[in-house]
C-alpha cells in the first residue's frame, strides 16, 4: 500500500515549451488518483533551491482552466534553478522533505536533475525514510539516455524546422549564404531537426554541422563553396557546439583565430565569426566573388517561443507527469519515466503509425551522462543527417508549415 | 474601357510572411475578373531585375490548390530584388513592358518600390503609352505613408509578441537581464509590438527602446538598474536602429566605444555590445552584483518564420492584391492600394469592431519617404509605448498565445 504523506513537485534547468505540461500532468494525476494518499502537493519555487529554502506553494486545489492555461505556457511556471546539488545540498533537500512529511518527490528536468533525484533517493533509503522519487524527463537537447526521445524536443524541433523552412524561402528569394546557429552544446539532436524543413532536393539546409562530427575550417569552406557554385546560394545549419579537427569548440577558438577583433563570448558571436570566414575564405575560393552573407543565432526562442508547441510533444509531456504519479502510487519505488516507440520511425514496421508506451527506468541509468546524436543519424560526409533521422524526428513535431513554390 | 494587353506582377525588397498572399490576390483577381482584358499574366522573376532581363513566368493558368500553398509560404515566391531603379533602369523596365505589350504592372513592395512604380508610370504617360501601374504595399517595418498599416507587419508583430511573451516567462523562471534586438532600422513599429506580450504589470518587456527616442547610455543603465532593483529581473526590447543623444546609431558607435574588442558589424553584435554594457555599467551601479545577462537578436525569423502568420494580416495582404487589379481594371489610372481603419483602435468608437476599407492612394504620396512610429505612441520617458499604440496594434496580430502563471 502506498505511503500517506505530502508530495513535492519541482522544475529544473532550461525552459522548454512543454515543461508546464508535465507539471500539470503531475498536479492532475494527484488531484484525480492520489487524493486520498497525497495530502498536500507542494510546488517548489525555483527547483531544488526552493526545497532547501522551504519556498513552496500549494497546488492541489488549482482549478482545471487555470491549469490548462499554465500547461500552454513555456518555461517553468514554478521557477527554475541552475543549481547542481552536491551531497551536502541533497542532504538539505532530504532534511526539508523529512521536516514537511514529504513522501513523494517529482522532479522535472534533465540528466542533472535525474542525478539529484538519485542522490536524494539514496539518502532516504539509507535513513530508512520511505520516499518515492520520480524524475520526469525534460530537455530540448533530446540527450537523455534510455528514453526514445525527450519531452520538449518535439516543440523545439518544430520551431527550428519552421524557422529553417521560412529562412530557406528567404534565402531563395534573395540569394546568398546564410548561417543559422542552433542550440545544443553537446548533442546535435536539435540542429539535426533543421533537415525536417527540406521538401525538395535543392531546399536548404544544404549543410548541417553537428557537435558529433568534426568541422575543420577547410572542409567547411570547401563544402560551402561547392553548394554556392552549384545553386547560387547556401543555407547552413550549425550547432553552437561544433568543433574543429582537434575536438575544440569553434565558439571558443574563434576568439584567438579571427582576423582583427572578433570576440566570441557573446550570443551572436559564433554566427558572426563563421559569416566572416565565409566572406573571406569562401569568397576567395570563388575567385574573389562578393558574397551576400548573413548569420542568425536562434537563441532562447528555440526553447521558449510561445504559441507554437508540437501537439504531440504537449500530449507526451503531460503523460510523463501523469505516469510519474501512477508509478509512485503503485509502489514502483523510485525511477525516471521513459518512452519506448511502438510504431513510426526507424526500426519500426514500414508504414506503421507513430506511438509510444511509457515505462519506468532506473534513476542511475538516466542520471549524469547524456546521449549524443546516434552515429546512424549522421551522414558519411559529416555535413548532414540520414533518412533514418528524418523518420525518427518527423513524427515528433506534429505538423510542418505548408510550403508552396513557383520557381 | 480597360485597355487590353498583358500584365506583369513582381515582388521586391525584404521578405514578409504574407507577401505571397498579395501575389496570389493579384493572380486570382486576374483569373476571376480580368480574364477577358488581361491576356497573359507574367510573373517577373526577382522583381525589377527580371523585368529588365526579360525573365518572366506565366501565372494565369495556375491551379487554386497550388496558389493556396504559395500564399501560405513566407518570402517572395517569384524571387525578390534589392535593386533601386534609377531613371535609366526605369527606362529599361518601360522598354521591356512596351516590347511585351504590358499594360498593367502590379508591384508588391515598400516605399522604394512605390517610387520605381511612380517613375515607370510617369515614363508611360510621357510616351503616351497606356499603362496602369499599381503598387501593392508590403513591409514588416510598417513605415509606409498614407495607409493605416502595412501587410506583413501584423505577422511580424505577432512573431515578436509571441517571442517576447515566451522569453518573459523564460526570464521569470531563471531571473536575469535579457536584451532582445528587434528589426526596424529607421522605424520603431516592430519593436513597439513587443509590448503586446504584456498581460500583467510586472510582465516584460520592462523597457522598450525605439529609433525615434534617443537612448543615451547613462539613461539605459539607470533604467535597467531601476527595473532590476525592483523586480530582480529585466527584459529589454531594443530596435536595431537605436541612437544615442546625438542621433548616432549605437549599432555603429559601439565599435569605437566598447571596452576591448567588440566588433559591431555582425548580426549579433548590437545585442552583445549592450549585454557587455549591462555586465559592467549596470552591475557597477548595483554595487558590483554579478548579473546573469544574455542577448538575442531575432534576425530574419521575424520576417520569414513559416507557419505562424497573423490570419488578419493574411486576409488583408490577399485583399490589397485583389484591389490593385480591381482599381486598374476600373480605369483608376495608377496608384497604390492603402487601408483606412473603420473600427477598433485609437480614434475609433470605443468597443468598435476592427475593420478596414481599401482605397487608392497616389504613388507620389507613398513613394520614397517613410513614416516613423507616431509621437503619441511613444511614452513620455522614451522607454516604452502608450496604451494608444497597444490599441492600434493588437487587432493586427489576430491571436496572442495563452499565458498562464502560478507565481
Amino acid at each position: 500500500m502506498a505511503v500517506k504523506g505530502n508530495a513535492v513537485v519541482g522544475q529544473s534547468g532550461g525552459p522548454t515549451a512543454v515543461i508546464n505540461q508535465s507539471l500539470v500532468g503531475v498536479i492532475q494525476a494527484v488531484q484525480q488518483t492520489a487524493g486520498g494518499t497525497i495530502d498536500r502537493l507542494l510546488g517548489a519555487c525555483n527547483g531544488v533551491r526552493g526545497i532547501k529554502e522551504g519556498r513552496f506553494i500549494d497546488l492541489k486545489g488549482l482549478a482545471a482552466d487555470k491549469l490548462e492555461a499554465v500547461a500552454q505556457t513555456p518555461a517553468a511556471a514554478l521557477g527554475s534553478s541552475r543549481d547542481k546539488p552536491d551531497a551536502d545540498y541533497c542532504k538539505a533537500i532530504f532534511d526539508s522533505f523529512a521536516k514537511n512529511n514529504v513522501r513523494y518527490f517529482f522532479y522535472i528536468g534533465g540528466n542533472d536533475s535525474a542525478d539529484a533525484a538519485r542522490i536524494v533517493s539514496d539518502l532516504a533509503i539509507e535513513a530508512k525514510y520511505p520516499l518515492h522519487v520520480f524524475h520526469v524527463p525534460k530537455t530540448i537537447d533530446n540527450d537523455l539516455k534510455v528514453t526514445d526521445h525527450c519531452p520538449g524536443y518535439g516543440s523545439a524541433a518544430k520551431f527550428v524546422a519552421s524557422a529553417i523552412a521560412g529562412d530557406d524561402r528567404d534565402n531563395a528569394s534573395l540569394p546568398g549564404i546564410k548561417v543559422d546557429v542552433i542550440m545544443g552544446r553537446n548533442a546535435g539532436w536539435l540542429t539535426a531537426a533543421a533537415t525536417l524543413a527540406r521538401q525538395d532536393k535543392t531546399d536548404g539546409p544544404h549543410l548541417i554541422y553537428l557537435p558529433e562530427a568534426a568541422m575543420p575550417m577547410a572542409k567547411f569552406v570547401d563544402e560551402v563553396a561547392e553548394v554556392y557554385g552549384r545553386l547560387g546560394r547556401c543555407l547552413i545549419a550549425v550547432s553552437e557546439g561544433i568543433v574543429n579537427e582537434n575536438g575544440k569548440l569553434w565558439g571558443e577558438l574563434g576568439e584567438k583565430d579571427a582576423h582583427g577583433n572578433v570576440q566570441l563570448s557573446g550570443s551572436g558571436s559564433l554566427g558572426d565569426f563563421l559569416a566572416g570566414q565565409v566572406k573571406t575564405l569562401v569568397a576567395a575560393k570563388l575567385g574573389g566573388k562578393k558574397l551576400r552573407v548573413r548569420a542568425d543565432t536562434f537563441g532562447y526562442l528555440q526553447r521558449s517561443f510561445a504559441g507554437y508547441a508540437s501537439a504531440i510533444d504537449q500530449r507526451e509531456a503531460r503523460q510523463v507527469g501523469v505516469k510519474a504519479v501512477e508509478y509512485a502510487m503503485s509502489g514502483q519505488g523510485s525511477g525516471s519515466v521513459a518512452m519506448r516507440r511502438t510504431g513510426g520511425g526507424p526500426g519500426q514496421p514500414a508504414g506503421s503509425t507513430y506511438g509510444v508506451e511509457f515505462f519506468r527506468a532506473e534513476l542511475k541509468d538516466v542520471a549524469r551522462d547524456t546521449k549524443p546524436l546516434l552515429k546512424e543519424f549522421i551522414n558519411a560526409q559529416g555535413n548532414g543527417v540520414t533518412e533514418a533521422f528524418r523518420q525518427y524526428a518527423l513524427p515528433l513535431i506534429d505538423t510542418l508549415p505548408v510550403i508552396g513554390k513557383l520557381v
